[in-house]
């Protein structure tokens, strides 16, 4: 798994903090089209990186980073990924909640 | 495990994004600061919640949501916290990054 961490972008870009709890549906399905969507989002012009945790039992939590507002626009416009975020209402997601944020400022600390 | 989502909080309010990958050190310490932090955040005014998830062997993505700057001033300003900060620094933490936004829009989904 990929320990790598985003930062160090130059203020201002976005985030899009997307918190959620899964119904546990359809597992499979699931991840399949969460790998698609990662593919996708890199082709949205703009778009800088994503993370992702999920406490095994308890809620996930994604944050995407965006250039700026063009782009977040973009993505959300893609028709591919309304129909994964349909498919994510319908059967995935018990309940989530998106907090689109303008980043002025970020740090970021490097044991090595 | 709560799995409660912060949600509906009126614009404009602030998100800290902290992302971190752990040393593995020193576990129990850790977790007892970590509740420590949690108690301790409360009495800011102006926190309105925080979330926290971790993929195991992977990222941590911690949020914190505040009402102000200065709310996030105040709880950087805390003395325990600076503390605790300092200790995550040398021991707890291999790297970690905060991203701080101001947010004006965001959206809820609840299936029931």
């Amino acid at each position: 798994m990929s320990d790598h961490l985003i930062g160090g972008i130059e203020p201002p870009y976005y985030t899009v903090v997307f918190t959620s709890v899964r119904t546990g549906d359809d597992e499979e399905a699931y991840a399949e089209t969460a790998r698609r969507m990662e593919e996708l989002v890199r082709d949205v012009p703009g778009f800088l990186g994503h993370e992702s945790a999920r406490t095994p039992g308890g809620i996930g939590i994604t944050v995407g980073y965006f250039r700026d507002e063009e782009a977040i626009a973009a993505w959300r416009a893609d028709a591919e990924h309304q129909g994964a975020m349909r498919r994510g209402r319908a059967d995935w997601y018990e309940r989530y909640s998106v907090h689109v944020g303008r980043v002025e400022r970020s740090y970021r600390f490097d044991h090595r």
